[in-house]
């Protein structure tokens, strides 16, 4: 079965009234982006009644277009948001009530306004376990975000020479992307050249590119919301062996990671692949962050492939594979895919062109 | 006197200290830069002691090198950031705290492994009250992005014609901020032709441009986290008269509000020369948002120019100029520039190359 938006509103309201909930009060964009396929407003989803999206007026129109089967209610200029979702609240006589994202003031006018015994839950989980497993036209949003990145990567390795600003590259990746159809950049393109590399979040800046260095590129497409992350290290001519060694060193772990990747193994498991190969070339201590990371509606999502996350890997993940080596005053090498858990294995998203 | 970020730190501290309040806690990510420096980590500013920012293994080096005069904490990777904070508000005896943003779930853990009778107070009104006014510095970066926003622009403007996409446009503009300078864009840029020019926050879609269409192309650069934002409603050959009308009316509405801006006048005075002469025009109730917004490191902040806020305008305050008019299945006609408060008047900060 498809997952449309009516189907997802209808799972999770079947999890909140088994829990003994009345309401499940959505906030979070990506959120409601994924419940009603719109991503302004605030979304209330009652027991019975059609789900409530209040958004202001400047949204009224494209609401009224998109999010379908949804009661759309135009929040006056001025109008705080916050005092109708009470009011809302109040004639569902709601006592349970989930939510996905809830300021503690927020909270705290809720229970004046209703009842100090409100009850006020975290339901961002039920949410997470919906996201997590992506439906065939989710696989098609994303996948195509990664064919941009793949197009963006290919106009980078093409532009890339000494002399050459990192932004210049970053501005040469992200046009390429946008004009073959993306509709942003996922995140803040990194571009990070020499010892700069050694930064695993440096974005691009105004160096300019040596002979001799590693420069590590990582960038993320978007498709109606769907994030993209793929990252390449691309060595110039001269650059020192160990550099060459070190980029083999993630290259093959990021492979034998990515070969190990299929349904019933471990976030864990999947990380150790990497981590295990890179401890034994003498590098783990520099290996600073995770596997990788959930990626969907979101760039980073659950799970996280990682040694603290003991969760099983199911068909529909997507999720990326990056490890990394980063070195202070040389420099920094990672190689990322962003990768579908398919039936029996996986499949890498983002390529080499 | 330039407000550097110790500046910063140290006149919050004042107005909380006064306030009997032991710690400020600041997770928003642009309130962490404005007052470090670095955009990443959880911030605790205590009474006496040097501020602590806590922040992970992959931003450490990279925080040490720009967050001056604060104590660098660690977190080590499956370390959740809120349990270290409450070690550290403990560790400091904290009773009363002020916070930018604190979720429940994270409010109710600090609660709970400190005590029930700690005082968590929203204190983002304090940081408002700082960032509205920006000193030089800021002032330059805005400037900067201004620019970028301008030459954008002019770049849209040479590129328009009929038979062009929305998001070729959209694709042109941020390639021409990006290569002359800009971190990014400050928003997902809108190119809304034709009757889609009715939804103000429609983004640039695949829609092929005719001619006689009305097209809002509303923009923004980004420096140093910097935000800008401008735009301009163009007319194609063949336009109807009646959009001629409306984008003159438009285009009278926010000059003249312009010209009003200066020290002393009220938000919703500001809004007012440009309503009643929408009004007057027929199309005060097409007018469907306010006439600006604050803008610095988020492109929308306080002030807000509208009917609902009654602040005084001061020197330094930086914000947006733009009425606008929307009429279903017809089009949208917005002008805008980022303006500066100065001593004696505004300036505008975009123009027209």
């Amino acid at each position: 079965m498809v997952m449309g938006t009516l189907e997802r509103l209808s799972s999770l309201r079947h999890r909140m009234v088994d829990e003994g909930f009345q309401c499940f009060l959505v906030s979070r964009s990506k959120n409601v982006l994924y419940l009603t396929g719109f991503p302004e407003g605030i979304l209330l989803l009652p027991e019975t009644e059609d789900p409530q999206l209040l958004v202001s007026s400047l949204n009224l129109e494209e609401a009224k277009e998109r999010a379908k089967g949804c009661q759309i209610i135009e929040l006056k200029p001025g109008e705080k948001a916050f005092e109708r979702v009470a009011v809302c609240l109040e004639a569902m006589k709601a006592r349970k009530v989930y939510f996905d994202s809830l300021e503690l003031p927020l909270a705290q006018l809720l229970k004046e306004r209703l009842s100090s015994s409100l009850e006020l839950k975290d339901g961002m989980g039920l949410l997470w376990n919906l996201r997590k497993v992506k439906g065939p036209e989710e696989v098609e949003k994303i996948a195509q975000a990664c064919r941009l990145a793949s197009l963006g990567m290919k106009a980078v390795r093409e532009t890339l020479k000494a002399g050459v600003e990192e932004r210049f590259l970053a501005a040469i990746a992200e046009y390429e992307m946008r004009r073959k159809g993306s509709d942003g950049t996922a995140f803040p393109t990194i571009v990070a050249s020499g010892a700069r590399g050694a930064m695993p979040h440096a974005v691009a800046s105004s160096r300019v590119i040596q002979n001799g260095d590693a420069v590590v590129v990582d960038l993320g497409a978007t498709v109606e919301g769907y994030a993209s992350d793929m990252t390449r290290t691309f060595l110039l001519p001269g650059a020192p062996e160990r550099a060459m060694g070190l980029l083999s060193l993630v290259t093959e772990a990021q492979e034998r990671a990515f070969e190990g990747l299929k349904p019933g193994i471990s976030c864990k498991e999947a990380d150790s692949i990497a981590r295990n190969m890179i401890v034994k070339g003498g590098y783990g201590e520099r290996f600073i962050h995770s596997l990788g990371h959930g990626i969907g509606l979101e760039v980073h999502e659950p799970p996280s492939l990682s040694q603290q996350d003991s969760e099983i890997l199911k068909e529909g993940f997507s999720v990326t594979v990056e490890p990394g080596i980063y070195i202070k005053g040389f420099g920094g090498f990672r190689v990322e895919d962003t990768v579908l858990i398919t039936r029996d294995g996986a499949r890498k998203l983002t390529f080499d062109f």
